[in-house]
């Protein structure tokens, strides 16, 4: 039997959410209006955060709840320089009840493990993860997102870094675990639908034994330079493609889909990237589309997780059988994709009869948004309460 | 005409190394003994660091040297979610003569300028990082490296991180540049040579079209889940192999280096993988081996930069034809390898006539040496002046 009041402790100690210490902001700062809550350069974030610190032989410290602001972390520090970085995002919904939800948090909790365990740093319980996002959203919910603002939504984004300072490229010996939340921009209503550009010939987000299917930062750095260049052209978002054959992978940080009649027996087919070759994020609107779609649509819609090229793409465009296409993610939620770009040539996406999207999209993006917003009762969808513990 | 006293500012300031602002340490620490200066998890840096800060708008601040300390880094910055940063690694030799060296320093700027490019970072003129490391090591130089540690050497490392405060993922519009100084081990005397275990089929460390050229974190966090793996087995390094044929790329770090007599006309030929693909750093140490031996022992040896297979190492090594291999960067400086251990199967390595490594590696180690400690006279060679400018 060990005591843990011992001076010496035999076992580094796990996260424990029930120790959170609650130090609250002297000066909280005022909500701005949500018409400018994302126009500056800086995110803006709530009052508070969550952090707790590890290191390999004490474990985790009792997690803090304080206000928001800088970290100090040595200039030697493992993320700073090697990229020892992982993190989460998911948000919060202020429902048409006025109750706050979130959204099957428990796969992001269980994403966040993989990732950890991918760059070598410690794994945070899910359990205590999803306790300690309730925790800050019970904090800092009715203010930064009151009652009366049903349709908006908080940002969420667990993160963990390796802070050991060695130059030695190793997995860390003492890291931190944060949750920080705060506003990000609406950007799935895309007027016209988004624009995609294929990834230039020299550019490949991930690959066959990589980490794209893991919430590292070293995937999303390096994708900057593209985007840049998509965004200059006048385009949203690139398109990722893979390999000789050029599969279609993710769009931007989103997962891509296609709505199609298939080739030959005209079947109506939803098709998307696989997970086997971890080349794409295992994202929760993916999964969550996938099962919606299965459920509700399986009679009429054939679901397809499977390598697809920017050829065949073109070729159903070109025969007249592309019907649909939609990106899905936390950020970009359900967005319809209206137009491709690849090596100059220009695909044209129906966007249904009203012009905004088409028919599977739009039930899509309906039947979440009722979940998360408490249109529907779902099991998905878990209320946050507001009162302190 | 523009004054740069307008208070309206029209162009970004560049960054300028004659600027800088000298705060010195008001409790300078004491300098470890050589013997327990790397034994502890933290690398030891010296008494200050260099520090400026780049906005979009305003350009470069004037650059500090100031005690080396923590860095104050918003929870949402740019470089701890999305891995914006880029490094680095160069030494300072303390000579025989007593004077303190830098190697082709130039190289390292200008490999920082394109690292910088390709993760979406403010570059960092050359000139002027060359100026601040003379600056930083003015002042350092002389009590954390005496003049009487001939043969020693002090790491340096030049850092740059994007630090906007934003959670969206795009190219930083504030990032700070930092130098910092410390001591790590020294790596390259092995007993009984280096031991490489070749990268497992399910991990490749960099692909055509990605970043492995660059030396960005992104390349090195994802590598150590695997060398870890290589570590707990005895061996000191991954043997990055690529593609279905098993190309030989690096060898943990740095690059890779077999001699061997050519399969048919048993030509003996030094070979190592080429900088073309972008799958491999383009190392200072690499490039001056490769400068040495065609400028010394062109007549004996050819030298091909070219892809070649780990099952061309194992042919050549059952036909008795495998004459030496090594390994080389700033931190294994010319490291003999003495066995590489691929899917269960062990390739032994001659290590030469003394046993301790092949004629070849002794030669490079040898002249790189005499050039890096002053023994001979050599233009990569720079003298730091030791007095403050």
């Amino acid at each position: 039997m060990s005591s843990t009041s011992d001076v010496q402790q035999a076992t580094p100690q796990p996260l424990d959410a029930s120790k959170l210490i609650y130090t609250l902001a002297d000066s909280p700062r005022d909500v701005p209006d949500p018409a400018t809550s994302c126009a500056g350069d800086t995110t803006i974030c709530t009052d508070h955060m969550i952090l707790a610190t590890w290191s390999a032989t004490t474990g985790w410290s009792a997690p803090k709840l304080k206000p928001y602001g800088p970290l100090s972390i040595m200039p030697a520090a493992s993320c700073l320089h090697y990229a020892t970085e992982c993190f989460e995002g998911l948000k919060a919904y202020r429902g048409s009840d006025g109750k706050l939800r979130v959204f099957r948090m428990e796969h992001n909790a269980a994403r966040l493990q993989m990732s950890c365990n991918r760059i070598s740093l410690p794994t945070v319980d899910t359990d205590q993860l999803i306790q300690l996002v309730h925790a800050l959203l019970a904090v800092d919910g009715p203010k930064w997102l009151p009652e009366d603002q049903a349709g908006e939504f908080l940002y969420i984004r667990p993160t963990v870094i390796g802070t050991q300072s060695n130059l030695g490229v190793q997995a860390p010996r003492s890291a931190m675990f944060y949750i920080i939340m705060g506003y990000v921009a609406r950007v799935d209503a895309v007027p016209g639908g988004m624009k995609l550009l294929t990834s230039p010939d020299n550019m490949v987000r991930s690959w066959v034994g990589g980490f794209g299917h893991a919430k590292v930062g070293a995937n999303y750095g390096p994708s900057v330079i593209a985007s840049q260049e998509a965004s200059r052209e006048g385009f949203h978002q690139i398109l990722w493609l893979y390999g000789e054959d050029g599969e279609c992978t993710e769009a931007g940080g989103s997962n891509f889909f296609v709505v199609w009649e298939r080739k030959g027996d005209k079947q109506k087919e939803l098709v998307t990237a696989p997970l086997d070759d971890r080349l794409i994020l295992d994202g929760v609107t993916r999964r969550s589309c996938l099962e919606l779609v299965r459920e509700r649509l399986g009679g009429e819609l054939e679901i397809t997780e499977r390598k697809f090229t920017i050829n065949e793409v073109i070729e159903a465009a070109a025969e007249g059988r592309l019907l649909e296409s939609f990106s899905v993610g936390t950020m970009w939620f359900v967005t319809p994709v209206s137009h491709i770009r690849h090596r100059g040539y220009d695909i044209k996406i129906p966007m249904g009869e009203q012009g905004e999207m088409g028919e599977v999209t739009g039930k899509l993006k309906g039947w979440l948004g009722d979940i998360m917003y408490g249109g529907v009762e779902h099991s998905w969808a878990t209320v946050v309460s507001e009162k302190r513990a």
